[in-house]
This record gives structure tokens, sequence and C-alpha cells, in this order.
């Protein structure tokens, strides 16, 4: 059981490492064509559900860039979806809930399932990919924060600025907290299983928490995710990531997260300052950054690196990869990471 | 020429004020019936090219609220239009531009017009409202970023990320750079000329600057705004807002900007600390908090003011007003600061 590689849950405890471990935010994606041609096979809610098509996606870009951490493939949505509320994916669109959340009725007919019963094909997929890993490396699980899930089931769709599932929290914040209660019990209970079933790390992503202001980040996000990390701290390493969330990182220091995600727009001088320089950081190179030319790339990573430091960081993105990212500069961004000597 | 309300005017001086003044981004706009009235009858560039409707419009949320500025009713695609780039606004899109720029071939077509010539209305409507107005209120005239209008330009309609308009400069920065110092050259033509129609303040709108790494935000967004705030301070004050651009904050505050807008995820005391707490400061109420309940937005303004301080102050909306706002709602925001008494 003891992993080959264990360098990315030894940076999670701040070990002093010889380099600092790199995976990629949607490094199972579409800018593999190994990935499309699954793709091309099966929709999407089938790559989810299906366990051997779940685990080979997750260790597609693991055997074609060797990064030290898996991300098992899945959604945030599962999530909904499994409280019986309908969660299509559009080609061309996105997400889209056809009945999406707008009263305390809507509220009170949402289901905190036994998520054994309705979740049980992401445990088999965690399986199956543990056993095609082979102990080579970690094993990260997710889930949306509450949140984010909620902007989901609220607005019934993507947005640019969630207006809609903000309206429901400011005009109806108590129906807001009972749907966010149950989907941080779904979420607590789903987080479990996934570790009981092996994952090694989890992370929580709130990908919409940077839509609110500070006082509305603690009280309708940040609260939340807090539960999250008070349920499993004592299980696994977790890691949280709120993109825009920059304000509430001293709040998220506090918090007994392992460690702290970043985006890009939070310098690595930032994120340490409002950190209070103690806790792992995650991050935070721009996705779209690797469209500049390989030799840049590795250039911009070990600067990267030279500002967060070797110690007490994750080298990732700052979100997840874009889908045009040619393969030669993916691999520069692994490769600039696992180069890295401390000048 | 004297202004019967100056308060706006002397907070951006700097000057002591019994109460900050107030005005809203997108004030004139769909939220205000008589708004929709003019919508209904002539489409979008018909307002906007047409002296008596554009002048009308801006009157029209002093009439109702009196709110201490009015802002000029256009878009800040009327540069790329008058740079001989085609723009749409198709209705439930947004703008939509057909020959979106791609190449250096491209910018070299991109046209650097005669600014009277082409947009001629626009100086028109400023005396138009200017009469209208009749000294009661400045009147502010606004330009987009010359980085926000790229984004259009090359990403060829609204967008969550602007990855095409991101990738453009990271992978072809020369002609990049060369489009954004047309856009430049253009911006501050226009706002020059705005001038001598008779505006009393400019704001240069930076939407999509928060999409930046700090690095890449001074590199292709600010450098520019930089220029249009050299060329324009000393004919008028300057009002620089960038959503999303927290980080650029230290930066901004050294311009020559009068006074830097931000939006409702940095809080009063973050933007007090990173501009250094002597440059007046504008925003930053959440506008889908405009959707609680009157006596509930009251309490959040007063608070919000006594967090920002009363003088070296703006009260605004962090973003544009919202179209699904209860008239009664924009009421309380606007009553709450007028009302304001330093406790």
């Amino acid at each position: 059981m003891t992993l080959k590689n264990d360098l990315f849950l030894r940076a999670l405890k701040g070990e002093t490492v010889e380099r600092p471990p790199v995976w990629m935010m949607r490094q199972a994606g579409r800018y593999l064509p190994e990935f499309m041609e699954i793709r091309e096979k099966y929709d999407f809610f089938t790559r989810c559900r299906t366990p051997e098509l779940a685990s080979e996606i997750t260790v597609q870009p693991i055997r074609r860039y060797g990064m030290d951490a898996a991300i098992l493939f899945s959604d945030i949505l599962v999530i909904p979806q499994a409280m019986n509320i309908e969660v299509q994916m559009k080609p061309n669109f996105g997400p889209y809930l056809p009945n999406p959340i707008r009263s305390q009725k809507d509220v009170d007919a949402v289901v905190v399932p036994d998520v054994h019963e309705e979740l049980g094909y992401v445990m088999e997929a965690i399986k199956h990919t543990k056993e095609l890993l082979n102990d080579e490396v970690p094993l990260i699980g997710f889930a949306g924060s509450p949140w984010t899930i909620l902007c989901y089931c609220v607005q019934g769709q993507g947005s640019k600025n969630f207006d809609i599932a903000k309206s429901f929290c400011f005009s109806q914040p108590i129906a807001a907290h009972a749907l966010l209660q149950k989907i941080t019990d779904t979420t607590i209970a789903y987080l479990i299983a996934k570790v009981e079933a092996g994952v090694d790390a989890v992370q929580v992503f709130d990908s919409w928490g940077g839509m609110l202001a500070p006082e509305d980040y603690s009280e309708f996000s940040w609260k939340y995710i807090q539960q999250i990390i008070d349920a499993l701290k004592d299980l696994v390493p977790v890691i949280a990531f709120g993109k825009g969330c920059w304000f509430a990182l001293p709040e998220m220091a506090k918090s007994g997260a392992a460690a702290l995600g970043v985006d890009w727009t939070c310098s690595a001088k930032n994120a340490r300052y409002l950190t209070g320089g103690q806790i792992t950081l995650q991050g935070n190179f721009d996705p779209a950054r690797l469209l500049s030319p390989p030799a840049e790339i590795t250039r911009r990573v070990h600067q990267m690196i030279d500002e967060f430091g070797k110690d007490r960081y994750i080298a990732n993105l700052g979100h997840g990869i874009l889908p045009n990212i040619p393969l030669e500069n993916a691999e520069a961004f692994i490769e600039a990471v696992k180069s890295y000597k401390v000048s």
C-alpha cells in the first residue's frame, strides 16, 4: 500500500521535498486525443457512470505525462443528480437543469440520498482506478462546494454572474440555507465514501465563490466548506480551491485544510501574505498561458516555483486546462516542474 | 456654468463633503420602465446614434432619483465600430462581431478614425444632454479599456474567460500590442472630443481586466489605461474601474487617476489598504444585493459608507445595475446615501 511516488502527499504534509509535485486541474480532458476517442463513443454521464471508462480516463494523463497525482474523472454535478435534481449535459452548451430550484417548496423536494446507492458507481471507479494506478501515484477525489452546486441548481445552467442564484440567496435566505445544508450533508457522506473506497486526498472546488462579496461568501459558501473540512480532515488531506476567492484566504488558512488552491490573479507573494506563510498552496498558472511557446512556458513555470518556493507548494494551473492546448505545451508545463532545481 | 450640485466633482478632488455623492453604473438601463418604452421603439444603435434619444435616456434616472451625476448613454463598442470593425447587438445574445480579429493582417486593416467624423453623434448627444441637465449635476463620459475592447474584437462575442482573446495576446503579442495601440489612440481622441463637447469627468471601464494575471494585466491592459489617464488627467478627472483588478490597485493608485472603482469582492478595508488610503474610491455594492428588501439595502449601504468613510468616496454599485431590480430597491440605494449621517 506504500506509494512509489508520494511527493504530492508529502507536500500536503508540509514536508521538505526535492521539487514540488505537479498535476493539472482537468488533466483528464479534451486536450488529450486518447480522451477524445472515448468521448466520441460514450456520452458524458456514461463516461462518469461506467467504472471501466472513468478509471481509464483518469489514468490517461498519468500514462502520457507522469503527473505526481491522478484525479478521478467525474463531475461536480453528480451530486445534484443523486439528490433527485435532473441534470443534462448539452453538447455545445454545458450543464442544463430543466427544473431549477426557486422556492422553499422546491428545496423541500430535494433528497439527501444514500450515497452508496445513488453514487456507488463512483466508488467502483475508484477501486478500478487504484488497481490501474498500481500504487504509482496518489488518487484525488473531489466535489463541488455547496455554494457552487447551488449556483447550478438555482440558475439552471452556467452563467457569467449567477444573478438568479444570488437573487435566490438574498431574497429567500432561509430556503437557500436549507438547500446548502442538504448539499453539504450529501457531499460529506459522498467524500467519506470516496475515502473508504480508496482516494488519498480530496479537493473541494468552489468555482463560483468569487461571485460573492466577502460577507456573503462567509455566509453562503465558506460556512459549508468548513463543515466539509471538519468532517474529512482527520481522514485525508483536504484541498480547498476557491476561484476568485483571494479575499477569503486568511479565513481559509485557519480552517484545517491541508492546502489551498489559488488562481492566477493572486500572485505567489499575495497568496503567501494572505495565508500567513505556513500552509501548502496549490496553483496558479493561467491556463491560457499554456498557449505561449514551450520555451516560454518553461521559463514562466520556473519563475512561478521561485516565487511560491519549492516547499509547501503544489504546482498546478489556476483553473482547468483548456481544450485547445497543444500536447507539447502541456508536456512543457509538467516537465518544467519535474526539471526544477533550486537556483 | 457653475453646477448646482458639485458633490461628485468635490469628492473627485478629495474635498471634505457633507455626504458622499452617489450614482449607479448602468443607471440608464432596463430596470427603468421609461427606458423600456424607448427600447421597444428603437434598436440599440439607433438609441446610441440619435442625440435626442441618448440624451433623454441619460437624464431619465436623474429625473426619477436625483443621482449626483449623470453618465452619457452609449456603449463601449461604438469604438470598434468607428474603427471599421462590424459590431452587431443581437437580442438575447449581446454583442456579436462577425469578423473577429485573429491575425496581424486583420489588425493592419483596423482604422484609427477621425472621431469627429465617425463619432460626431456622441458629441451631439453630449451637447443635448448638457442642455437637458441645465447645470443641475455633472455629466460623465466613458470608454472601455483597450484590453476590454480587444476582448470583444478578438473573441467576437461575450465569454466567460475570453480564452480566444487571451490566446491571441499570448501567441501573437506583436499583433495584440499593435491592436491595443490603435484602440488606445482612438480612445484618447474620442475622450478628448467628449471633454470638448462638455463632459465633466470620464470613466474608463476595464470590465475584463480581472481575467489576466498581474504581470499580463500590466502588459496588456494597464499600460494602455495609463496612456489614457496621462492624456486626459489635466483636462478632467479620470476614474479607472477594473472589475476583478484588486491586485493592480497599488499601481493604479499611482497613476494620476482622480478615483478608482472597486467591485464588491474587494472590501473597503482592503481597497483603502491596497491604494494607500489617499485616493478617492468608488463602489462597491453587489448589484445582486439590490434584491434584498429595501430596509436591508439601507442598512448595508450605511455600513458600506461607514467602512469606506464619507470623504474621498463615491457611493456606487460594484458593477452595472441588473435589469430585474425593483424600482423601490434602486430608490432605497440612492436614498440611503442621501440620508447618510456620520454616526
